[in-house]
C-alpha cells in the first residue's frame, strides 16, 4: 500500500540513485522526488514526517464521445481545465508554502499565496493540502495564458488533499470547503451522466470559441476516475506560444497537438475554415518570424518574462532556482525594480537549440539531411 | 583513394556485417551497398567486376545569400531541383537498367526507360551513367510532383558519370551529350557569380511563385562544389502531402520544414499573408482531416499510388519489391489492368503508425503525456 510511511522509508534509497533531492528554503529544509520511484509519485515533498504526496498524472482522452463512453460508469462532474501551472499549498512548521507540480517550493507562488486566496482554511485545517492552478500573463514560468486574465496572475482551486495521504478528498467535501473558506475555484461546468456527450460537446465548443483550454471530468463514485479534454484554440495557442522554441521542446510536442486539433476539428464537424487554417500557419510563421527578428538584433532566441513579489528576496531565490534548475535554458536576469509596492523581476529565458541552429543556418552553414 | 577496386574488395566485408545485399533482377546477380561502408557510398551498385558508384548527398542551405557567400569560390550553374526520385541509368551486359537512390534496379522505371529518353547514347557510351531525377503524379514512391507534370512520370538529366569511376563528368561536357543525344534535362537557370545572390533570389522567388522546388548550385571549378537551396511553397507542399503520415515519418521532418519555409519566408521578406498562413495551415489539417475520413470509412489510413508499365511481369516485381522492403509500411495490391497499351498498376501504402494510434484514439483511449 502507498502510503506516508513507504514515502519516508523509501527515501533514502530514492535519494542514492538521484530520484529525490534535498533542498532549502529559508529555514525548511526538505526533500522532494524528482521522479517516479516505486509507486511513490515524482513530487512528492517531505519534510521531517510529514509527507505531501504529488499531484496525479490525469489521462488524456482526444475523442469525447468514446473516451466519456470508454471511461466512465457513473456521472461526472465537468470542471475547467485552466492554462497555468499546478500547486499544491499546504501547512509546514506554521508557514503557509507553494509546490510546484516537481515538489519544489515555488519562491513565487509562495510569496504571492496572500493575495491568491484566504488562509484562514490552514487555522482550521492545518493538514489541508490545497491543489490549484496559477495562470496568468506574469508568471515566471509559462508563456501562455488564459484569455480572461488580463495581467498578473490568479490561482484557481481544483482539488483539496490532506498530508501524510494519497487520494483526494470527495467532490462535495471541496466543494463546502470552497464554499465555506471562500476559496477561488475553477469553475465547475455542470454534472453529467455518460451519455451526455452531446451536452459535453456543446460546452466544450463554447470554451473553444472562448479560446479557453478545456474540461477534466471527475466521475461521481468511490473510484473518483478523471479524464481531461482541451479545444481545438488551447492546441493553436500553445503551438503559437512556444514555435519559437521549435527546436528545444520535443518535436512530439508539436505533433501531438497538431493531432488533437484534428482530432477536434473532425469530431466536432467544424468547418475548416480559412480562418482555422490561417490561425494554425499564423501559430508557426508568427512565432518563428519573432524568432528570426530577435536573432538578427541581439544574437539570440528568447522570450521575456515579467512576474511581481512581494518580497525582494523571494525574487532573488526564485531567480537562483532558475538559474539553476533548467539545465539547457539559459536565464538572463534582466531588471528588479519596485512599483506599486511590489518587486517585479523581468528576466529573459535563452533558447540555445533555436539559437545555436539559427546562428549556423544564417551564416550559411550547409547540412545534409 | 575511393575507386572500383576498393568497391569491389570491401564487398565480402559489407555483405557480412549486412552493410550491403545481393539481389537478382530478371537473368542479372548484382549487389549493392545499402549503406554507407568505409567512404563507399550508399547505392553503390556492383555487377561482377563492374561498379557504378551511389549518388553524392548533396549539402542544403537555409539561408541563400550567406549560403552562396560561404560556399562559392567560383562561378556557379543553377539547375533547377526537380521533385522525384534519383535514379542512375546504365547498361549492364546489354541491358540498359535504372538503380534507386539506394542501388537497387528499379523495376517500375527501368521498364520505362524507351517512354523516358532515348537510349542511343548507351550504344556510343556503353560505360555511361546517366543521373536523372523522375518525377510525375503516377510513380510507385513518392505522393508529391511537380505541378507542371499533368500525368504519367518524365525524367530529367541533371548529371553523367562513368561505370567503375567516382564523380562527374564536367558540366561542359555533360551539356554538349545531352544536347547530342537528345536528352531531356533538368532546366538550367543560369551561371552566376558568387555576388549575383541578389539575381538567384529573383530566379528562386518565381520558382517559389510557379510552386517548384528550388535549385541545384554546381560551381565551375575542378572541385565541383554544389549546394541546393529549395523554395518555401516547397516546404508548404512536402507538409501538405505527408501530414497524413504524421506518426510514420520521423517527426524532424515536419520541424526541418517549418523552419526552411520560415528562414525562405524571412530572407525574402515575403509578407507573411493570410494566403500563406492559410496554405500552411491547411497542409496540416487537410491531410489530418483527409486521414481520418480514410479511417472512418476503411479503417486504415493509406495512401493510393498508381503506374503504368510497359510489360506486366514489371508491375510484378516491383510489388514484390514494394511489400518486401519496406518494413514498417504496409502495401496492398488493388488492381492491375491494361489501359492505352500499358500495363496499370493501382495499390495502396498503409501508414501503420496513424493507423493504430487513431484507432485507439477514436475508441477513446486515454494518454498520459
Amino acid at each position: 500500500m502507498v502510503d506516508a510511511s513507504l514515502a519516508l522509508s523509501l527515501l533514502p534509497d530514492a535519494l542514492r540513485q538521484r530520484r529525490a533531492q534535498a533542498k532549502t528554503f529559508k529555514d525548511l529544509t526538505y526533500t522532494h522526488y524528482t521522479d517516479d520511484f516505486k509507486h511513490i509519485p515524482r513530487g512528492t515533498f517531505v519534510f521531517d514526517q510529514t509527507v505531501v504526496f504529488g499531484y496525479p498524472h490525469i489521462g488524456r482522452v482526444l475523442a469525447l464521445e468514446a473516451g466519456i463512453k470508454a471511461h466512465f460508469k457513473a456521472p461526472f462532474w465537468a470542471e475547467e481545465k485552466i492554462n497555468g501551472y499546478n500547486v499544491r499549498i499546504t501547512q509546514i512548521q506554521g508557514q503557509v508554502i507553494a509546490l510546484t507540480r516537481g515538489g519544489f517550493i515555488c519562491p513565487f507562488t509562495t510569496d504571492r499565496l496572500p493575495d491568491l486566496m484566504p488562509l484562514a482554511i490552514f487555522q482550521q485545517h492545518p493538514e489541508l493540502v490545497v491543489c490549484a492552478e496559477v495562470a496568468g500573463p506574469d508568471n515566471p514560468y509559462l508563456e501562455s495564458s488564459p484569455p480572461f486574465i488580463a495581467k498578473d496572475v490568479q490561482l484557481f482551486v481544483f482539488d483539496l488533499m490532506t498530508q501524510d495521504r494519497i487520494g483526494f478528498l470527495p467532490q462535495r467535501e471541496k466543494q463546502v470547503k470552497i464554499q465555506h473558506f471562500g476559496l477561488p475555484a475553477v469553475p465547475l461546468h455542470g454534472y453529467f451522466q455518460p451519455n451526455e456527450a452531446t451536452k459535453i460537446a456543446e460546452l466544450i465548443l463554447k470554451l473553444h470559441r472562448e479560446r479557453r483550454e478545456g474540461l477534466v471530468f471527475k466521475e461521481d463514485s468511490d473510484r473518483d476516475h478523471r479524464a481531461k479534454y482541451v479545444t481545438g484554440s488551447s492546441c493553436i495557442d500553445d503551438l503559437r506560444v512556444t514555435s519559437d522554441n521549435l527546436l528545444d521542446l520535443p518535436p512530439e510536442y508539436f505533433i501531438n497537438r497538431l493531432l488533437r486539433l484534428s482530432l477536434f476539428v473532425e469530431e466536432h464537424a467544424l468547418p475548416a475554415t480559412a480562418e482555422l487554417k490561417q490561425a494554425l500557419g499564423g501559430a508557426f510563421l508568427d512565432g518563428l518570424s519573432a524568432a528570426m527578428e530577435s536573432y538578427r538584433s541581439t544574437h539570440h532566441v528568447s522570450k521575456r518574462f515579467r512576474c511581481r513579489f512581494r518580497h525582494k528576496e523571494s525574487a532573488l531565490t526564485l531567480l537562483d532556482h532558475l538559474k539553476h534548475s533548467s539545465r539547457h535554458i539559459q536565464i538572463l536576469q534582466h531588471d528588479l525594480y519596485q512599483e506599486d509596492g511590489y518587486f517585479v523581476l523581468e528576466f529573459e529565458r535563452i533558447y540555445p537549440a533555436l539559437t545555436g541552429m539559427l546562428g549556423d543556418l544564417l551564416a550559411g552553414r550547409m547540412i545534409y539531411d
